[in-house]
């Protein structure tokens, strides 16, 4: 590869409308292709999630869970084609914006063993990265060497590609600010972190460990937990709130002061 | 795999109206699901053309010819995007017609060199159709590792797959009744064959060598000559008009009286 690729990753609840079945959020897409067009990073890697477009089927045919019976089959095929639909509406937007946008659906390149990745075939994946395409991989309905198939978060494919590729840097494009120290939706005092290395988001989750919920930051530090494996080699990671303008740009491009850091060990 | 799989081409012109760009034929992509729904094979394979859809973009950016300017990149984007376009269309039909039908790009799979299939990843592929899927592909701009990029017929990757997966029939639905001696727009003797071997192939194409004309008959005999690999080893080859009612069917059911069969030596 040319230099190390940049990794961002759009968040369902930024391309999507959460709670309105596979509805999107054009604008957003737009304005999103468009601050990567500006920030024209040099080797650039997109994932995405699947928000409403990606959760009402995998949840109605329960594709998540593995096989069971033959009807969700069905299913996992309605649950695939969704994601595409919605990968189409990030592609063309790119497309319009001059980037060229290679779709790659991540069920035709991994299988996951119980629910983590354990095959990727990434030879076309380098290569387009080598010519200086931008691939677009989404989080997606996958075969499963011992569930038949589940579903593969977005999240956990970015970890793993910015490992296999040495990424310079992981942007995760989010609806909350950053990480914050509690819930804020739940606890005024919450406290977003500006920077935070290894030892201090290990200090924070110990914190939790008594917590009732399994989750009091809002979702946020489950994510943080898929990432710790790229932080402990290194990987900066910028968690921003991608639902506010300018904020990706500003990650693409190298300034940080838009959310949260997290310093690679 | 549960048992030799079924390999179904449809050819672009059968599947879009080959003359306007970017216009599909629903009515009969329609048609053809509810067919394939009521033969129920048991492994089956579904590779399509490009059509309308592929050709005017790879033309207007000289994809096939390979990688000369940056330009060509947001080409090769469009060209594959649009592919991705049509085959929404087929996969729908097919979902609609309760076939769980997935789409695999095929640029997500595989790498040419001069234009020759050199890599096709083909372990998630395996994997759907172990699993009761039906796996769909289609002609599409792939890399190449001598041109940078190419484009990819349909026919490669049927022929490059029946003789992979040992395929029990490769099934040809075109835009002609069959193949002719001559093209029958041209030679009104022209005659339809109903059954020929690969040795009663070759005396025909013998003929052929000192016409003018690289194709004397409508285009069938190109595809044909890329077919002789897999009539080598044996595997069937129905060639039949798609555009015509109840062929497709009868051919995935095993009657064959429907255009030409090729028989495998």
């Amino acid at each position: 590869m040319k230099s190390k690729p940049l990794i961002l990753k759009l968040g369902g609840s930024v391309i999507t409308i959460k709670d309105k079945p596979y509805t999107p959020n054009p604008q957003v897409i737009r304005r999103l292709a468009e601050e990567i067009s500006r920030a024209k990073p040099e080797t650039l890697l997109v994932i995405h999630g699947g928000g409403s477009f990606g959760h009402p089927l995998a949840h109605e045919y329960n594709i998540a869970k593995g096989y069971r019976e033959k009807r969700q089959l069905i299913g996992f095929a309605k649950t695939h084609q969704s994601m595409v639909n919605l990968n189409r509406l990030v592609i063309e937007a790119l497309i319009e914006q001059g980037i060229a946008a290679v779709s790659i659906p991540t069920s035709s390149l991994t299988i996951t063993n119980n629910g983590r990745i354990e095959l990727l075939m990434e030879k076309t994946l380098v290569g387009l990265l080598d010519m200086g395409f931008v691939p677009v991989l989404y989080g997606d309905a996958v075969l499963d060497s011992s569930l038949g198939f589940t579903i593969l978060s977005g999240d956990q494919i970015t970890v793993h590609l910015a490992l296999r590729f040495e990424a310079e840097k992981m942007i995760f494009g989010v609806d909350v600010d950053g990480l914050y120290t509690e819930d804020p939706k739940l606890f005024p005092s919450a406290r977003l972190l500006r920077e935070i290395d290894l030892k201090g988001l290990r200090d924070v989750m110990k914190g939790f460990s008594g917590s009732r919920s399994v989750d009091v930051t809002g979702g946020m530090w489950g994510k943080v937990r898929e990432l710790i494996p790229a932080i402990e080699k290194g990987i900066r990671v910028v968690i921003t709130n991608a639902l506010k303008p300018e904020n990706v740009y500003k990650a693409l491009i190298g300034d940080e002061e838009i959310g949260t850091i997290i310093k690679g060990s």
